[in-house]
């Protein structure tokens, strides 16, 4: 009858000491939002397959969990279809629904779906759990936070200039030192079309994507490989090694790719949006970064891409511009941007860098040990109080030994321990004692409550 | 191309107003449990299908929503079991995982899995959704909350009288009058052991459960055509019909069962509740209702059931007291006790109430009306002074018509707007106009944080 329990591979459980820091994280993320104007959206964990699939590629659609349907589905499936045991033809007759695998998708269909309510320029943030069928490893889990903050309705670069403002905030909150690196699709583009490859942006942005991981001589070489000309790579190298301050780099880029239309917007958008930066004081570096691509294609304008710059990890937080999100559902040219915070992540720098605060409001700041039932009676009205009062309290809920309950204290990390035996209860008094210190006190119920507010 | 957006029956997306409702209930519950000292944990969405069936009967393994293996499934499964063409036993073969159908078996793993690590009493809340593939009605989904606290390790009925507290302190905080009925589950058994039909249990309870839905003439019927004899029933009614104070009926019953080994404990145990429960000031109304049974068949001591005296529903929160839910997955004669608060319900109960607050600190407090990049460039400063002081403000991103951006401040429920033109630039002014009044103020950028701060 007896099992030995266990959780599917690449899931966890989270502990109370866990959830309370990660609720640290998400708590000051959802602030910043607020502060910011943002609102609150959720969808459900399960979408309609139409909806998800052919949005994530040929492998994401491999990396989609779906639902087995209810009841007798095997009987609804035609027969020819069962006898080819052909599993991806056999899953559309037999599964309607799969798991969300990011909030992108589903906040587009959101958006279409409730267009004649929304109020434009909707400013939305949405932080659930998504799932991805990925083989698991170190740092990649099958079920994940995303944390997206998204601007839809507005192609005003005031929206990328408070994104930045939003990510310097969140991250001067937790303390973590980063750098912004920003770049801008439609300079990518401008390049592509400069040196005579306009069609082969995606594979020279997939390519420069990787000049930070596997060096120059390697990126040249895979685009000599996908077709590129030697012309071409030729022409691009004095981009790819471009230094100097923001201003400075677009200028020289300017020379280059000012002539082509997109690459001239792409570079006075960088120009607008660095103008605007620097009117304010920020904490994080800022720079920007042509190297920066990111794999995603729906990206149209700036990107953003967010590093700490105190421990060696992929980046903690990026996003972009999107020209036509809601196409696919039917609602062309509505333009957005947004970015999203790696929660996963910022719970790994947090914790090298040991900059989790140490005291919670969520943990209990007191526990009455219990004595007995006499004693018990003596202190459950001041619990009350302190309760009422706001402190976080508990009472021990039976007589046991005071070594168990002390180490019950000590387990849960509970700050204070209040002891209250015979002669307390002839002074009318309690013993407050400070676990960290071992200091004890003798004081009335009213210094006590004083005390622990 | 495009698809029209919709997402699967049964399942919900929440708006911001929703979302804002929602987490006023999450955000109180949570507070009052960690006012009690409870610690939050969460687990997977997905448990390996070993760890649910047969934990909820058989109309439970149903319901199930079940997620399809991954890969080529299809030929990992025996070719005689496809040729059968029985979904049931197909199941098992190409699915291993399902969403989790509540959160006390996953509770009751995860207790186990943990039992070295965890500090006993534990006292847990977990607030996460759960899913099941009931048919889709009024008021029923296929992805809901369950808010559940409990307390595993411990058989002090200091427990139950915190439960209670904890239900008075939740309701009181969201202003909904409730009465919080208390039975007692070997108070159950002492009758029908008192009645001559001990091992009958489950149907006497199952049929007394639902004599405020179907009166005392049916239960009767249903008690008689389920093989309970003609004399037990008999013997029963004096105890459907019991009335007075709750030490008058614990009394009355006392003189019927109260040889019974079990009745007798039974009674002893609502005594020492009812007497804690003395003690203290409650708002909720607390009464012992021997009708009360709830179907669920774990539990073993006293139960719990919450309703709301001013609107007609079901009831909100529900729980009780189990002695062996652990020992499925190994570890038995474990005692535990715990309540759910029904936030779908509660919902409901604070929309026709109208008790939802009409201020909320999740919403923007202030828009900036955006006349031109000028004026822009004026407001952006004391927009980020605002924030620094933790003001929820936001700009219209660009320099819409004046009409538009009203309507986006109205429509968005923002309470302040703040105008500059020409006139107040020239003057080193702010117009701050209230929403609701229509009332405009020329104020300094000084006097205009400290207005909304």
């Amino acid at each position: 009858m007896a099992q030995k329990p266990s959780i599917p591979k690449g899931t966890r459980d989270f502990s109370p000491v866990e959830m309370v820091r990660r609720n640290y994280i998400f708590d000051t993320i959802k602030d910043v939002f607020r502060l910011y104007g943002f609102q609150p959206i959720e969808t459900p964990a399960m979408e309609n397959l139409s909806t998800l699939m052919g949005k994530y590629g040929e492998e994401g659609d491999k990396l989609l969990f779906k639902i087995l349907n209810s009841g007798d589905f095997i009987s609804k499936a035609p027969q020819e279809v069962i006898d080819e045991k052909n599993s991806n033809k056999l899953t559309t007759h037999i599964s309607e629904k799969g798991l969300r695998y990011d909030l992108t998708v589903p906040f587009a269909r959101y958006v279409v779906q409730y267009r004649n309510d929304i109020v434009f320029p909707f400013k939305r943030y949405q932080i659930q759990p998504v799932w991805r069928a990925d083989r698991p490893q170190k740092g990649r889990y099958r079920e994940f936070y995303q944390c997206d903050v998204d601007v839809i309705g507005s192609d005003s670069l005031l929206n990328e200039l408070e994104l930045v403002q939003i990510i310097d905030d969140v991250f001067q909150r937790l303390q973590i030192n980063t750098v912004v690196k920003i770049n801008n699709r439609k300079i990518l583009a401008g390049i592509a079309e400069a040196i005579g490859e306009a069609d082969r942006m995606v594979d020279i942005t997939v390519a420069i994507d990787k000049l930070d991981k596997i060096g120059l001589e390697k990126v040249n070489a895979e685009m000599l490989e996908k077709g590129i000309s030697e012309t071409a790579v030729e022409k691009l190298q004095p981009i790819l090694k471009l230094e100097g301050s923001t201003a400075e780099k677009l200028e020289q880029i300017a020379t280059v790719i000012g002539h082509t239309e997109i690459g001239a917007k792409g570079i006075s958008e960088m120009q607008t949006l660095f103008a605007y930066l620097a009117n304010f004081d920020l904490k994080t570096e800022v720079e920007l970064d042509l190297t920066l691509a990111r794999g995603l294609n729906y990206y149209t304008g700036a990107i953003f891409e967010v590093k700490s710059k105190d421990v060696q990890i992929g980046s903690i937080c990026g996003g972009g511009r999107y020209d036509d999100l809601t196409g696919i559902f039917g609602m062309p040219d509505v333009s957005g941007v947004g970015v999203s915070f790696g929660a996963e992540r910022i719970y790994d720098v947090l914790t090298q860098l040991n900059l989790f605060p140490h005291e919670s409001m969520e943990t209990t700041k007191a526990l009455f040990i219990n004595f007995g039932e006499k004693e018990e009676a003596y202190c459950l009205p001041v619990l009350a109080q302190l309760r009422k009062n706001n402190v976080n309290a508990e009472i021990f809920p039976e007589s046991a030994k005071m070594k168990k309950q002390m180490n019950y204290a000590n387990r849960k990390e509970i700050p204070f321990v209040i002891l209250a035996g015979e002669e307390e209860m002839a002074a009318q008094k309690f013993t407050l004692k400070n676990m960290e210190t071992g200091e004890q006190q003798l004081v009335s119920a009213e210094e006590l409550i004083k005390a622990l507010s």
